[in-house]
Protein backbone atom coordinates (compact mmCIF):
# COMPACT_ATOMS: atom_id res chain seq x y z
CA UNK A 1 0.00 0.00 0.00
CA UNK A 2 1.36 3.22 -1.28
CA UNK A 3 0.07 6.52 0.28
CA UNK A 4 0.12 9.62 -0.79
CA UNK A 5 -1.11 12.36 2.12
CA UNK A 6 -1.41 15.84 0.75
CA UNK A 7 -2.81 19.06 1.81
CA UNK A 8 -4.93 21.49 -1.13
CA UNK A 9 -3.09 24.34 0.44
CA UNK A 10 0.56 22.96 0.08
CA UNK A 11 2.51 24.45 -2.36
CA UNK A 12 5.03 21.74 -2.37
CA UNK A 13 2.21 19.42 -2.94
CA UNK A 14 1.45 20.99 -6.08
CA UNK A 15 4.25 19.25 -8.20
CA UNK A 16 3.74 16.18 -6.45
CA UNK A 17 0.56 16.11 -6.94
CA UNK A 18 0.86 16.41 -10.73
CA UNK A 19 3.13 14.03 -11.36
CA UNK A 20 2.83 10.84 -8.71
CA UNK A 21 0.09 9.25 -10.34
CA UNK A 22 2.23 8.65 -14.12
CA UNK A 23 5.74 8.10 -11.41
CA UNK A 24 3.99 5.51 -9.52
CA UNK A 25 2.36 3.63 -12.62
CA UNK A 26 6.12 3.50 -13.92
CA UNK A 27 6.89 1.42 -10.54
CA UNK A 28 4.16 -0.66 -10.95
CA UNK A 29 2.43 1.03 -7.90
CA UNK A 30 -1.19 2.09 -7.20
CA UNK A 31 -1.66 5.25 -5.26
CA UNK A 32 -3.82 5.54 -2.40
CA UNK A 33 -4.75 9.37 -2.28
CA UNK A 34 -4.79 10.44 1.39
CA UNK A 35 -6.90 14.15 1.83
CA UNK A 36 -5.74 15.43 4.98
CA UNK A 37 -5.57 18.86 6.55
CA UNK A 38 -2.03 20.20 8.25
CA UNK A 39 -3.63 23.34 10.11
CA UNK A 40 -5.01 21.14 12.99
CA UNK A 41 -1.07 19.64 13.00
CA UNK A 42 0.79 23.31 12.91
CA UNK A 43 -1.84 24.38 15.54
CA UNK A 44 -0.87 21.80 17.79
CA UNK A 45 3.03 22.56 17.68
CA UNK A 46 2.15 26.63 17.99
CA UNK A 47 2.15 27.66 14.68
CA UNK A 48 -1.42 29.67 13.93
CA UNK A 49 -0.40 30.02 9.98
CA UNK A 50 1.98 28.51 7.75
CA UNK A 51 5.25 28.27 8.57
CA UNK A 52 6.36 29.87 5.36
CA UNK A 53 4.43 33.13 6.04
CA UNK A 54 5.89 32.43 10.04
CA UNK A 55 9.31 32.37 9.18
CA UNK A 56 10.06 35.04 5.91
CA UNK A 57 13.29 33.59 4.55
CA UNK A 58 11.88 29.67 4.98
CA UNK A 59 9.04 31.89 2.45
CA UNK A 60 11.00 33.69 0.17
CA UNK A 61 13.08 30.56 -0.69
CA UNK A 62 9.80 28.32 -0.72
CA UNK A 63 8.42 30.14 -3.88
CA UNK A 64 11.80 30.78 -5.35
CA UNK A 65 12.09 26.86 -5.03
CA UNK A 66 8.61 26.54 -6.22
CA UNK A 67 9.31 28.29 -9.54
CA UNK A 68 12.68 26.64 -10.41
CA UNK A 69 10.27 23.23 -9.73
CA UNK A 70 7.83 24.04 -11.80
CA UNK A 71 10.01 25.34 -14.82
CA UNK A 72 11.90 22.03 -14.47
CA UNK A 73 8.58 20.33 -14.99
CA UNK A 74 6.95 22.14 -17.49
CA UNK A 75 4.32 23.09 -14.66
CA UNK A 76 2.97 26.27 -14.71
CA UNK A 77 2.78 28.34 -11.77
CA UNK A 78 1.40 31.34 -10.73
CA UNK A 79 1.93 32.98 -7.32
CA UNK A 80 -2.02 32.83 -5.54
CA UNK A 81 -2.88 35.96 -4.03
CA UNK A 82 -4.00 34.30 -1.48
CA UNK A 83 -1.80 31.76 0.91
CA UNK A 84 -2.52 29.67 2.52
CA UNK A 85 -5.81 28.95 0.76
CA UNK A 86 -8.87 27.28 3.06
CA UNK A 87 -9.07 23.69 2.02
CA UNK A 88 -11.48 21.92 3.97
CA UNK A 89 -14.29 21.78 1.03
CA UNK A 90 -11.76 20.72 -1.46
CA UNK A 91 -10.51 18.23 1.01
CA UNK A 92 -14.12 17.08 2.44
CA UNK A 93 -15.12 16.38 -1.39
CA UNK A 94 -11.78 14.22 -2.10
CA UNK A 95 -11.76 12.51 1.42
CA UNK A 96 -16.04 10.85 -0.11
CA UNK A 97 -14.29 10.16 -3.45
CA UNK A 98 -12.32 7.72 -2.04
CA UNK A 99 -11.96 5.40 -4.19
CA UNK A 100 -13.99 7.06 -6.97
CA UNK A 101 -11.99 7.04 -10.91
CA UNK A 102 -12.13 10.12 -10.67
CA UNK A 103 -10.41 11.08 -7.67
CA UNK A 104 -6.76 12.08 -9.18
CA UNK A 105 -7.97 14.51 -11.90
CA UNK A 106 -10.07 16.17 -8.99
CA UNK A 107 -7.22 16.51 -6.89
CA UNK A 108 -5.07 17.80 -9.54
CA UNK A 109 -8.04 20.17 -11.03
CA UNK A 110 -7.70 21.41 -7.65
CA UNK A 111 -4.25 22.20 -7.42
CA UNK A 112 -4.48 23.78 -10.75
CA UNK A 113 -7.06 26.13 -10.01
CA UNK A 114 -4.82 27.33 -7.01
CA UNK A 115 -1.53 27.53 -8.04
CA UNK A 116 -1.53 27.71 -11.98
CA UNK A 117 -4.82 29.80 -12.02
CA UNK A 118 -4.89 31.56 -8.76
CA UNK A 119 -8.58 30.95 -7.98
CA UNK A 120 -10.00 30.21 -4.79
CA UNK A 121 -10.25 26.87 -3.67
CA UNK A 122 -11.91 27.68 -0.39
CA UNK A 123 -14.90 29.41 -2.92
CA UNK A 124 -17.70 26.77 -3.14
CA UNK A 125 -18.05 27.86 -6.47
CA UNK A 126 -14.49 27.11 -7.77
CA UNK A 127 -14.99 23.76 -6.45
CA UNK A 128 -18.46 23.11 -8.07
CA UNK A 129 -16.77 24.20 -11.01
CA UNK A 130 -14.41 21.68 -10.65
CA UNK A 131 -16.29 18.98 -10.08
CA UNK A 132 -19.07 20.46 -13.10
CA UNK A 133 -16.09 20.30 -15.54
CA UNK A 134 -14.72 16.35 -14.84
CA UNK A 135 -18.92 15.38 -15.77
CA UNK A 136 -19.96 15.34 -12.18
CA UNK A 137 -23.40 16.55 -10.25
CA UNK A 138 -21.45 19.27 -8.20
CA UNK A 139 -24.74 19.97 -5.71
CA UNK A 140 -24.82 16.20 -5.07
CA UNK A 141 -21.28 15.58 -4.17
CA UNK A 142 -20.63 19.34 -2.33
CA UNK A 143 -23.90 18.43 -0.08
CA UNK A 144 -22.49 14.91 0.77
CA UNK A 145 -18.86 16.91 1.09
CA UNK A 146 -20.91 19.14 3.94
CA UNK A 147 -22.34 16.04 5.60
CA UNK A 148 -21.15 15.27 9.25
CA UNK A 149 -20.05 12.38 8.11
CA UNK A 150 -17.51 14.25 5.95
CA UNK A 151 -16.85 16.07 8.93
CA UNK A 152 -16.16 13.61 10.60
CA UNK A 153 -14.31 11.53 8.31
CA UNK A 154 -11.61 14.46 7.75
CA UNK A 155 -11.04 14.94 11.36
CA UNK A 156 -10.53 11.22 12.04
CA UNK A 157 -7.95 11.27 8.94
CA UNK A 158 -6.05 14.13 10.00
CA UNK A 159 -5.87 12.60 13.67
CA UNK A 160 -4.75 9.56 12.26
CA UNK A 161 -1.99 12.11 10.11
CA UNK A 162 -0.93 13.00 13.31
CA UNK A 163 -1.05 9.84 14.91
CA UNK A 164 1.72 8.47 12.30
CA UNK A 165 3.79 11.59 12.91
CA UNK A 166 3.35 13.32 9.69
CA UNK A 167 4.06 16.83 10.54
CA UNK A 168 4.09 17.84 6.85
CA UNK A 169 3.21 17.38 3.23
CA UNK A 170 3.42 15.69 0.80
CA UNK A 171 4.10 13.03 2.71
CA UNK A 172 4.32 9.18 1.45
CA UNK A 173 3.73 5.93 3.94
CA UNK A 174 4.92 2.69 2.99
CA UNK A 175 3.56 0.97 6.46
CA UNK A 176 5.24 2.39 9.19
CA UNK A 177 8.04 3.99 7.19
CA UNK A 178 7.02 7.73 6.14
CA UNK A 179 8.77 9.78 3.82
CA UNK A 180 8.32 13.69 3.47
CA UNK A 181 8.63 15.69 0.69
CA UNK A 182 8.53 15.83 -2.52
CA UNK A 183 12.59 14.65 -3.33
CA UNK A 184 11.49 11.90 -1.24
CA UNK A 185 9.07 10.12 -3.44
CA UNK A 186 11.48 8.13 -5.34
CA UNK A 187 13.21 6.77 -2.02
CA UNK A 188 9.33 6.09 -1.05
CA UNK A 189 8.92 4.01 -4.30
CA UNK A 190 11.70 2.30 -3.68
CA UNK A 191 11.21 1.68 -0.28
CA UNK A 192 7.69 0.12 -1.65
CA UNK A 193 8.60 -2.06 -3.65
CA UNK A 194 11.62 -3.72 -1.74
CA UNK A 195 8.86 -4.58 0.72
CA UNK A 196 6.68 -5.46 -1.67
CA UNK A 197 9.36 -8.06 -2.95
CA UNK A 198 10.82 -9.23 0.37
CA UNK B 1 31.21 30.25 -8.19
CA UNK B 2 29.51 27.46 -6.38
CA UNK B 3 29.35 27.98 -2.39
CA UNK B 4 28.56 25.55 0.04
CA UNK B 5 27.42 26.44 3.40
CA UNK B 6 27.79 23.92 6.31
CA UNK B 7 27.12 23.87 9.75
CA UNK B 8 28.88 21.32 12.14
CA UNK B 9 25.97 20.70 14.35
CA UNK B 10 23.69 20.24 11.14
CA UNK B 11 22.76 16.16 10.73
CA UNK B 12 21.66 16.86 7.18
CA UNK B 13 25.17 18.37 6.77
CA UNK B 14 26.96 15.38 6.86
CA UNK B 15 25.79 13.00 3.70
CA UNK B 16 25.93 16.66 1.93
CA UNK B 17 29.95 17.25 3.26
CA UNK B 18 31.16 13.32 2.72
CA UNK B 19 29.94 13.29 -1.45
CA UNK B 20 29.96 17.35 -2.10
CA UNK B 21 33.54 17.39 -3.34
CA UNK B 22 33.60 14.05 -5.56
CA UNK B 23 30.13 14.46 -6.79
CA UNK B 24 31.08 18.48 -8.46
CA UNK B 25 34.67 17.47 -9.34
CA UNK B 26 32.21 14.88 -12.02
CA UNK B 27 30.54 18.41 -13.15
CA UNK B 28 33.70 20.42 -13.25
CA UNK B 29 32.91 22.79 -10.85
CA UNK B 30 35.27 23.48 -7.52
CA UNK B 31 33.61 23.96 -4.30
CA UNK B 32 34.50 27.70 -1.77
CA UNK B 33 33.31 25.86 1.74
CA UNK B 34 31.46 28.52 3.64
CA UNK B 35 31.21 27.28 7.57
CA UNK B 36 28.56 29.11 9.38
CA UNK B 37 26.50 28.69 12.73
CA UNK B 38 22.84 28.48 12.67
CA UNK B 39 22.26 29.19 16.26
CA UNK B 40 22.01 32.87 15.72
CA UNK B 41 19.92 32.67 12.78
CA UNK B 42 17.63 29.88 14.79
CA UNK B 43 17.70 32.65 17.33
CA UNK B 44 16.85 35.61 15.07
CA UNK B 45 13.64 33.75 14.24
CA UNK B 46 12.69 32.77 18.25
CA UNK B 47 14.28 29.28 18.30
CA UNK B 48 16.81 28.34 21.10
CA UNK B 49 17.32 24.95 20.17
CA UNK B 50 17.37 23.10 16.94
CA UNK B 51 14.15 22.67 15.42
CA UNK B 52 14.24 19.12 15.20
CA UNK B 53 14.15 19.37 19.60
CA UNK B 54 11.83 21.70 19.26
CA UNK B 55 9.16 19.95 17.35
CA UNK B 56 9.55 16.29 18.10
CA UNK B 57 7.59 14.59 15.05
CA UNK B 58 9.86 16.71 12.46
CA UNK B 59 12.89 15.76 14.93
CA UNK B 60 12.02 11.77 15.22
CA UNK B 61 11.37 11.91 11.35
CA UNK B 62 14.49 13.34 10.52
CA UNK B 63 16.31 10.54 12.46
CA UNK B 64 14.96 8.08 10.62
CA UNK B 65 15.64 9.88 7.27
CA UNK B 66 19.18 10.27 8.12
CA UNK B 67 19.24 6.90 9.15
CA UNK B 68 17.89 5.70 5.25
CA UNK B 69 19.80 8.41 3.94
CA UNK B 70 23.55 7.06 5.12
CA UNK B 71 22.69 3.49 4.69
CA UNK B 72 21.88 4.38 0.46
CA UNK B 73 25.63 5.87 0.73
CA UNK B 74 27.27 3.43 2.24
CA UNK B 75 28.24 6.10 5.42
CA UNK B 76 28.70 4.92 8.98
CA UNK B 77 25.91 6.60 11.50
CA UNK B 78 25.70 6.57 14.94
CA UNK B 79 23.06 9.08 16.33
CA UNK B 80 25.02 11.73 18.72
CA UNK B 81 24.46 11.20 22.28
CA UNK B 82 24.27 15.11 22.25
CA UNK B 83 22.32 17.07 19.77
CA UNK B 84 23.03 19.60 18.81
CA UNK B 85 26.90 19.49 19.27
CA UNK B 86 28.92 23.07 19.95
CA UNK B 87 30.18 24.04 16.35
CA UNK B 88 32.02 26.80 17.45
CA UNK B 89 35.85 26.00 17.75
CA UNK B 90 35.71 23.66 14.35
CA UNK B 91 33.67 25.91 12.43
CA UNK B 92 36.29 28.83 13.00
CA UNK B 93 39.18 26.42 11.99
CA UNK B 94 37.68 25.49 9.09
CA UNK B 95 36.71 29.72 8.52
CA UNK B 96 40.80 30.25 8.97
CA UNK B 97 41.55 27.55 6.77
CA UNK B 98 39.74 29.07 4.05
CA UNK B 99 41.76 27.87 0.93
CA UNK B 100 44.37 25.09 2.62
CA UNK B 101 44.56 22.13 0.39
CA UNK B 102 43.40 20.04 3.59
CA UNK B 103 39.91 21.77 4.64
CA UNK B 104 37.88 19.30 3.02
CA UNK B 105 39.27 16.73 4.89
CA UNK B 106 39.24 18.62 7.76
CA UNK B 107 35.41 19.47 7.52
CA UNK B 108 35.00 15.46 6.63
CA UNK B 109 36.67 14.58 9.41
CA UNK B 110 34.67 16.75 12.11
CA UNK B 111 31.82 15.50 10.68
CA UNK B 112 32.87 12.01 11.12
CA UNK B 113 33.84 12.47 14.68
CA UNK B 114 30.38 14.00 15.53
CA UNK B 115 28.19 11.87 13.21
CA UNK B 116 29.86 8.54 12.88
CA UNK B 117 32.03 8.36 16.08
CA UNK B 118 29.59 9.81 18.38
CA UNK B 119 32.49 12.17 19.70
CA UNK B 120 32.57 15.71 21.35
CA UNK B 121 33.11 17.88 18.67
CA UNK B 122 32.94 20.83 20.88
CA UNK B 123 35.90 19.50 23.22
CA UNK B 124 39.06 21.38 21.81
CA UNK B 125 41.04 18.29 22.35
CA UNK B 126 38.56 15.98 19.92
CA UNK B 127 39.60 18.96 17.00
CA UNK B 128 43.14 19.34 18.75
CA UNK B 129 43.09 15.21 17.64
CA UNK B 130 41.57 15.75 13.90
CA UNK B 131 44.51 18.25 13.12
CA UNK B 132 46.88 16.17 14.18
CA UNK B 133 45.44 13.26 12.41
CA UNK B 134 45.89 15.49 9.01
CA UNK B 135 49.48 16.31 10.09
CA UNK B 136 48.86 20.03 10.66
CA UNK B 137 50.18 21.44 14.76
CA UNK B 138 46.77 21.55 16.43
CA UNK B 139 47.87 24.14 18.83
CA UNK B 140 48.89 26.34 16.37
CA UNK B 141 45.75 26.14 14.12
CA UNK B 142 43.67 26.50 17.68
CA UNK B 143 45.31 29.69 19.05
CA UNK B 144 44.62 30.94 15.54
CA UNK B 145 41.03 29.74 15.57
CA UNK B 146 40.63 31.32 19.50
CA UNK B 147 42.19 34.59 18.28
CA UNK B 148 40.12 37.92 17.98
CA UNK B 149 40.29 37.76 14.49
CA UNK B 150 38.69 33.96 13.91
CA UNK B 151 35.70 35.10 16.27
CA UNK B 152 34.63 38.43 14.28
CA UNK B 153 35.50 36.52 10.84
CA UNK B 154 32.67 33.81 12.19
CA UNK B 155 30.66 36.37 13.09
CA UNK B 156 30.89 38.34 9.98
CA UNK B 157 29.85 35.12 7.71
CA UNK B 158 27.32 34.27 10.08
CA UNK B 159 25.62 37.61 9.25
CA UNK B 160 26.30 36.75 5.61
CA UNK B 161 24.39 34.00 5.31
CA UNK B 162 21.83 35.48 7.37
CA UNK B 163 21.71 38.96 5.08
CA UNK B 164 21.41 36.27 2.37
CA UNK B 165 18.54 34.59 3.02
CA UNK B 166 19.93 31.48 4.55
CA UNK B 167 17.51 29.88 6.88
CA UNK B 168 19.26 25.92 7.35
CA UNK B 169 22.06 23.86 6.29
CA UNK B 170 23.23 22.72 3.81
CA UNK B 171 22.61 25.75 1.44
CA UNK B 172 24.52 26.12 -1.95
CA UNK B 173 25.09 29.37 -3.64
CA UNK B 174 25.64 30.45 -7.08
CA UNK B 175 25.38 33.81 -7.16
CA UNK B 176 22.50 35.17 -5.63
CA UNK B 177 20.57 31.60 -6.32
CA UNK B 178 20.09 29.52 -3.38
CA UNK B 179 19.36 25.77 -2.62
CA UNK B 180 18.47 24.53 0.72
CA UNK B 181 19.14 20.82 1.51
CA UNK B 182 20.67 18.09 -0.14
CA UNK B 183 18.31 16.96 -2.27
CA UNK B 184 18.77 20.27 -4.22
CA UNK B 185 22.67 19.88 -4.86
CA UNK B 186 21.76 18.11 -8.19
CA UNK B 187 19.62 21.50 -9.25
CA UNK B 188 22.50 23.55 -8.06
CA UNK B 189 25.29 22.17 -9.72
CA UNK B 190 22.96 22.38 -13.27
CA UNK B 191 22.51 25.70 -12.21
CA UNK B 192 26.09 26.84 -11.67
CA UNK B 193 26.85 25.23 -14.98
CA UNK B 194 23.89 26.87 -16.87
CA UNK B 195 25.09 30.03 -15.54
CA UNK B 196 28.92 29.49 -16.44
CA UNK B 197 27.51 28.56 -20.05
CA UNK B 198 25.85 31.32 -20.50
Amino acid sequence: MFEFWFEFASTYCYPAAMCIEEKAARHGIRVEWKPFLLGPIFAAQGWGDSPFNLYPAKGRYMWRDLERLCARRGLSLRHPSQFPRGSVLATRVALIASGEPWLPAFVRAVYHANFAEDRNIGDRAVIAEVLDRLGLPPDAWLSHAESPLAKDGLRAQTEEAQRRGLFGAPSFCVGDELFWGGDRLEHAFEWARRSHAA
